[in-house]
């Protein structure tokens, strides 16, 4: 039952922690607040200092994290360490070795132990990777993470920040690294600052992550973002002193320039964490608001429209949808008319041919009381194939309303993502299935009208922002970073 | 991290396939559907037609539905057959043996196969078995359920209708059995209807289950309930002529007198369900209503007061509590001030020693923006030790909020349950520990008000029947079944 | 790779351990002692004198001993008490419910808990089993050693010690128990001693076991045989006073009369046991000696004789048929001409279709220096289906030995066992295959002679023994007790 | 249960195939047959030739053969191709990532892909190492195997078999490899032959693997061994000229001279394997009979010696040893005087300290009748730290014998291997704790008397053999090859 639902998937999530004593224990706590970012491999390596040499201690697996860390004595003994470093992740097409490629990688090399886990997607890797090849390196993986590794250890650098300086240096794309040595926490994010990746306190020690929702449950204090750009250096002195070291990349964009993944704030993000700044909550409440205003749903008979959200992703969107109805003097109200089952889990046994009809049905359920000879508004994010909207407007219908409005807080997606985000094929997206017709869109899901937000309502949405902070080469094709031939083709894995 | 929520446990959910060739698998997306009646175990038995004699597959296991069946090969091999049964429970206590106790339970006796799943609790179940025992009976299992079994063993009435009538007019207490034998799928329901059960058909085959939304997973349609006290008995006639066998067990009670679990409505079954009759989502914002209505929360400056739900459960109430307060012209919104995480799983690690404040944290996180020195209202639908309302109010504080206001729909529970739902001792009620002194329970969650249903009010709620249609005993004391004194000391499983 | 090798099987070993802190580890150790008797499963129940009733754990599973139980705090906690009966067998073909038939098995009845391990087979199980279940009787296994639970649950005596002999008095076949309630150990040995048992001592403890290997490896002192007919009770008082109780069931053949499974000397006991009072090495050797002087081979130019044997069961019996040749003036030689490969195990992959030629050179190779050119004597315990038989004179004639004289230990098997030990089915056995003509089975496996031992040769073997002290029944169908018409035609597993 | 016996322990075996439909297959046979090599972990690789680019598949995993691969589909499916390698071997201490150090090893480099296992050890991997780590190469495993394959990928050379070439010629010490490529099979043996190699043919496809039995169990044809300091490799074209290409290493030593390991003979390999162009069985008779005829062992009143083995390991060699005795007129016979369990398996539970006694009965039971009041002699191959031997005395005093006298057919061991073998440090060993003082070993031993073989002795029953063709290191410290001094502190794995 993978990917059950059709959404567009965020690759990783990150965390790093430095000089606390339950340092993996802690990552486990911060990857299960990201379990949203990759729910298919998880892995924690913690640092341990023992004599003569340091140490690390590595455990990863398939699963959400709560399956692949089941024995707490993992934490005490086996993942023992005061720094340590998590990743999770979207695991890839059946490939027989897999395995390999969850994250974080570590290495031992000239300068000692070193490891590192990344969200985001190296641009450059088919092509740095193929430089190395040739010159006798030998990669476990295919994950253009690996690139980076191999960077370091063949610097001729004699300092190992500057090593890592010139690695990151030589790689182009989205990344949020974050990296352990034998004594250092180290984290960079790409000039332009396509993922988040964020900065935060615990006691006396620090804690570096994707979202602050990993900080929140760990009780630890938000201190900033990773700057676009900048690798921060966290080692036994930032201890001492309270102070972090940074440095700033060689930008080959014009300063200043940003092109945050704006499908953070639209889908992937929790709603309670901060990114780029700003709450996605209110972010996401101000994306419904600008929907409801801009393609807005009535009932024919001026009788109450009944929003409802696609659980549980568009919740928030649709309390912003409810008060932009309001706004406009609508009668509406907001209700829950879909129930979502949590339970579903990996294993879950889909549909045989025969009873294919119960495909939407094991994740939602229809509350028909709130929806019978209602007019009904549906919120939902996004759409990306189109399958589980056309499943869930039948489904719906079952409950006899008297119309079904579907409402898209995003634009149409038609292009495919080459900075951290896993779509299906160009051809498989229902844009472009309908050649971005809305009517032939909303014919073919059989609602009784559908309306997206368009670019231009989208960006005017991100209030605490300049608009063109954010990359839209999904919606528009339009993309801020250069990409390898060779890599539209075969997309690496991160 | 084991019952992480502090909530009445129900004990079990049950599903009947009889006459379709896909019928365990049916049972398999019933129980799912029925997750939420007990998550730590579940099995399937189906009826195979083989020669020379009929046949049952059963597979059971520990976890969550999707995790006891993994493999699809399940259902067109190992579980064959065009009848099955299902059962998911929760498990006991570490008991060493727990695994026996797992439903559906089978035997082979001298009229062939027999199988049963069980929810609900016999009350005389003791001494049935202490009679049986001294008879020279050997029980397999610790649960109350395989006591029927035995009688019908044992019965010496030729038909096996009559042996199964003989063995439930001796049993008392709350049951919704299901039964399959060799030929017949056999539905029986207490005199009182404490636990729901329903009939519903798909295409030519018939499913009797828990709650309706087994029934819509399916696709299937809904037929009626069994009534209380009823028999009924599907078989191959059954399928020939769709007249469904009734009987009617001597009632030791008054006819017309109902005893249905109000629990039910506030908080076991799904909203999306019917029960007794009724809509739950209906009842719930019923309850949601009156709660606002009898107990309102203010801002003492009149500025708007934000109502929250406790996700997921509360969320209908927390929208009828909305609903209430604006009726009453109070200024208000429903917003989602609280997150809560879906991926915690049976292996989740529980924070330690050290690090116990991220407690509640693992389950939920607060939406700061929307809670910021605002007046809350936080409605719950019951509060049973009172340590997961505490810290989540310790929660919903770091988000600075001007006042919280707690509500609950269902009034203090001060008695244990007998009939099937599960509770911590008699000791551990947060009403008892304050001798049911609102104002010290207020005190003691750090809430600005307090306020729960009283008896009363919550019957008045239930607007599609009779005040006395419901067992109020974990409220009043006021018990409609006698009870064991064994029993009453040492719960027997189910 | 189940049953690999062309051998009768045993059905199992059985121990009991008395009044010993370390109970269940000496359980583990004596079946690992009695692996040989039963490789597919294996169970341990031990009795904890916890307050306020005993309690029995157990642990069962499916493979060798040491997989079964493959953890040591098993028997430091799980499997914690004084006393402890343990089982090991081989499974039943592939039914779904065979885990349930792995014994001990153990039930709570009137007076508390009961606990049996048996070896052997009731030949009256199903006349009994028929009974019980027309009496109401619900059985969870398909094995007859349940029916005793049920006679024992069901004896109107009020003595323990009385059920259980009135129980074991109406059972008829071969068996040796071991039972163990919440105080006592007791062990039972059919009338006619068709299997062995026997009891050891262990500092103020006692052990009772199959062979006394199982006493060897835990360094206990042998006492003596449980007596064809007996009951033993070991107690509380038993290690006060150092007095075993004894009780004589009332036998229904003359008294004296004994009917030994000759085959437990052949090839089922382990050569350094010691089983009706004599060392099975001591009688092995016996019987190849016996073989040697009856039937000799010679080298047609009197060249020197290679003996060698089938390991590992044959060794000892080919060393006494050397001894018989040199006795005899015939110049010859013991040597290893086959090498066995022990490391096979459950999941060994067998030989695909296209390369079926491997088979027996999984489990055995030849050393090919002492064979070429030679004039070999091949001794073997006996012949079943004569399969592996074939496989292995093929794989001597790659040596290019100069003839290959067979020699089998006992006499050829026509008819089925009914007391405990497992046959292919009657048609399968090489010997009513060829209509018990020794030249044409001679002519099937290629050798150039071949050998019997007759049934009087045999038994004038038995040197410590009466001629008529044994069971020959599965050499000559003259079965000692009868056997249920039933049976015959389904035997039920133990 | 680990090296529960106290001998010397071979490093791994090799097998490759090339050029058969099944050679994963064939290679789990072989590796089956090669247990005895290395008994805690193996991997099959086998090359598919798909398009665009051949593939290599893998399995690993810790444990014998035949429960690292259970599932026969692994050969049809996972582990599909025309040509495959293999490896067994004994895994290390506990360390955390020992599962990475499972050969064979494989990695995609510049020509494609790559794959290697090894038997023997690189005396020179420490320093060759140092250099590639500084030159930036990241290792993955602390295998000195990895270094070969570093080195491969880094030689500047355009042909893949000059680059081989050039990559062994830089490494010393012992080794037999087998490297598989997207074309080829190639094997390599060091200049001084240490360890074993040979190369079989089936039908039309090629086997190279470490002894003869893994030929013999796959009904292949022996063609010769790989020549001490040979290359040869195996292509299409050699599957259809039947030509094999060899090349020869530039030779550090001085033609000629060979240095194979005595062990080999005496301990490691198979029986019935043919190694150094000898038969093992044959070599092992021959060191029993020189050990009879250099050191025979009486009976003080002239009755029979009873001449008994340490099972299975010096089987042979007893026989030897007893031919030795009737060769200078001692009254003798060969017996089984010590039964071996073979069900102990990796996870068979260890004494604990209370019952430490049981430690070598878990393994041998003595055959009491054959000892009782006799003058033994007790062959064995070796004595590493004596503590077996010691138990074992003590055991076989169990069946009061007369005499005991203990004879080895090895020189006393007193210094490490580097080549391969493995042993406990220099201080462990029983001579270097007795100062080779023999009478010393015998008081502690507690046999009547003891002897060993000399190392002259033992050459000298090198019949097909030059003396000097032996590495006897072990006995006498005189190295072959030089060491490094790192490596003589801390030896690698392999």
């Amino acid at each position: 039952m993978k990917n059950q639902i059709d959404k567009p998937r965020c690759n990783c999530g990150v965390i790093g922690v430095f000089g606390h004593p339950e340092a993996s224990l802690i990552s486990y706590y911060g990857l299960h607040a990201l379990q949203h970012r990759g729910q298919e491999a998880a892995g924690i390596l913690s640092l341990e200092n023992v004599k003569p040499k340091p140490h690390f201690n590595i455990h990863k697996g398939i699963g959400l994290v709560s399956e692949v860390f089941s024995d707490s004595n993992l934490f005490t003994n086996e993942l023992n360490g005061s720094s340590a470093i998590g990743h999770n992740r979207y695991s890839t097409t059946g490939a027989s070795d897999s395995r390999k490629n969850i994250q974080p990688f570590h290495v031992n090399y000239r300068l000692g132990n070193l490891a590192i886990a990344h969200n985001g997607n190296l641009t450059n890797a088919k092509s740095l990777r193929d430089k190395l090849v040739d010159d006798g390196a030998i990669f476990q993986t295919t994950s253009d993470t690996e690139v980076v590794l191999h960077l370091i250890a063949r610097s001729r650098q004699s300092d190992q920040i500057e090593q890592i300086k010139e690695a990151i240096s030589q790689v182009e794309g989205a990344y949020s690294f974050v990296i352990l040595t034998d004594d250092k926490l180290i984290a960079a994010r790409d000039p332009l600052g396509i993922r988040p990746l964020c900065i935060g306190k615990l006691n006396g020690s620090y804690i570096i992550t994707s979202e602050t929702c990993a900080l929140d449950i760990n009780s630890a204090l938000y201190l900033r973002e990773v700057a676009p750009g900048e690798i921060v250096v966290i080692d036994q002195n930032t201890l001492n002193t309270k102070e972090i070291k940074s440095f700033q990349l060689v930008e080959k964009t014009p300063k200043d320039v940003r092109k945050h993944c704006v499908f953070e704030f639209i889908y992937f993000s929790r709603p309670d964490s901060q990114i780029f700044g700003t709450n996605v909550d209110k972010m996401r409440r101000k994306l419904g608001k600008t929907l409801a205003l801009a393609h807005p749903a009535r009932d024919k008979d001026n009788e109450k429209v009944i929003v409802i959200s696609v659980p549980d992703s568009s919740n928030t969107t649709a309390i912003g949808y409810q008060a932009g109805l309001q706004k406009l003097g609508i009668n509406s109200k907001l209700e829950i008319g879909l129930i979502r089952s949590h339970y579903i889990g990996r294993t879950f046994i889909a549909p045989t041919q025969k009873n294919r009809e119960i495909g939407v049905k094991i994740k939602f359920n229809i509350v028909k009381g709130v929806l019978e000879n209602k007019t009904i508004v549906v919120v939902d994010d996004s759409i990306v194939r189109g399958t589980t909207s056309k499943q869930l407007i039948k489904l719906l219908r079952e409950a006899n309303p008297k119309e079904i409005h579907l409402r898209i807080s995003s634009p149409m997606i038609t292009h495919p993502c080459f900075y951290g985000m896993d779509f299906p094929s160009k051809e498989e997206l229902i844009a472009n299935r309908f050649n971005s017709n809305v009517e032939e869109i909303r014919n073919y899901l059989e609602v009784d009208s559908l309306e997206y937000l368009t670019v231009e309502e989208m960006l005017q949405s991100m209030t605490d922002h300049k608009k063109d902070d954010f990359c839209t080469a999904c919606f528009s094709g339009d993309y801020p970073i250069s990409i390898d031939e060779y890599f539209k083709k075969n997309q690496y894995e991160d």
